[in-house]
């Protein structure tokens, strides 16, 4: 099971290719989409959603889990992450993939144990977790592999539990 | 010069195409495109984003001019607001058009002198100065015949100030 996960956001975009291979997590690839600061909207969502059509293209995941806040800060905000959403939801219709999505809570909860937890605790347990020894991972590829180890955490539970069910 | 004028909204995003020609304006088309209640909402974003495509593909406008409310009621549907216009706006910045943007006031000036008008009496005077007989025609057709009218008023303004200085 190999799994892209995503944090949305208009700024920087972080991604996190996971893949899960018996009780073992590889880590793929992780990053940011960063459009240009100075193109036009339009453009910058364009190349959010053409950079996810590439890293769907390039690591070929069977699913996509993507980080949402459902309630965001203000107005605001809401309006300019809801366009990010939009983007990165229309690549995954495109490619034809099945989406999963996580509340911070659920991805804090299911890397650090605690749901309140702090921004840099999340990126410290993924760096253990994974065994990531790159100081400069940013926090959105931080995040994004969090989304996907949520993930995977959660289909290895539902699996135990159908695997209990059947015995 | 035609446009394309676009009330993105979740339920149903309105359409409209004019076209002016030396003082009048012709009606091409308008509409509203509706995703499936029962589809996911990456499908339903997508649907969305192909209807536009489409709308582009078949009208050829030069222009596009989109409704943009800035603020919204409540970060609810802000965030459901956003992802639609992300859909809008990748199915522009795809076909290369350039985009417009006016806020509800603006477009309810331009059609009926008055920015706190209400929906009725955009609709009305949509119909009237369009000589739109259609009693069938939706709000959101409505709503987006003008905001493609705002934005050929605008460019007729526009011209009109050059001219103006050159003489």
């Amino acid at each position: 099971m190999r799994v892209l996960g995503i944090d949305p956001s208009s700024r920087a975009t972080g991604y996190g290719v996971l893949e899960s291979e018996n009780q073992d997590y590889i880590v793929l690839a992780y990053g940011a989409i960063k459009p240009s600061a100075k193109a036009a909207l339009p453009e910058k969502l364009l190349d959010i959603k053409s950079g996810i059509a590439g890293l769907i293209a390039l690591h070929r995941p069977d699913e996509i889990a993507v980080e949402n806040p459902f309630l965001a800060k203000n107005t605001k905000t809401a309006l300019i992450l809801g366009q990010v959403r939009g983007a990165v939801l229309i690549a995954v219709a495109e490619a034809g993939l099945s989406l999963f999505e996580y509340s911070p809570l659920e991805i804090k909860k299911a890397v650090t144990g605690y749901g309140q937890a702090e921004k840099e605790q999340v990126g410290t347990m993924i760096r253990t977790l994974l065994g990531i020894e790159d100081a400069a991972m940013g926090e959105d590829a931080a995040d994004a592999l969090a989304c996907a180890l949520c993930h995977l955490n959660t289909r290895l539970f539902l699996r135990m539990v159908e695997e209990s069910k059947i015995r």
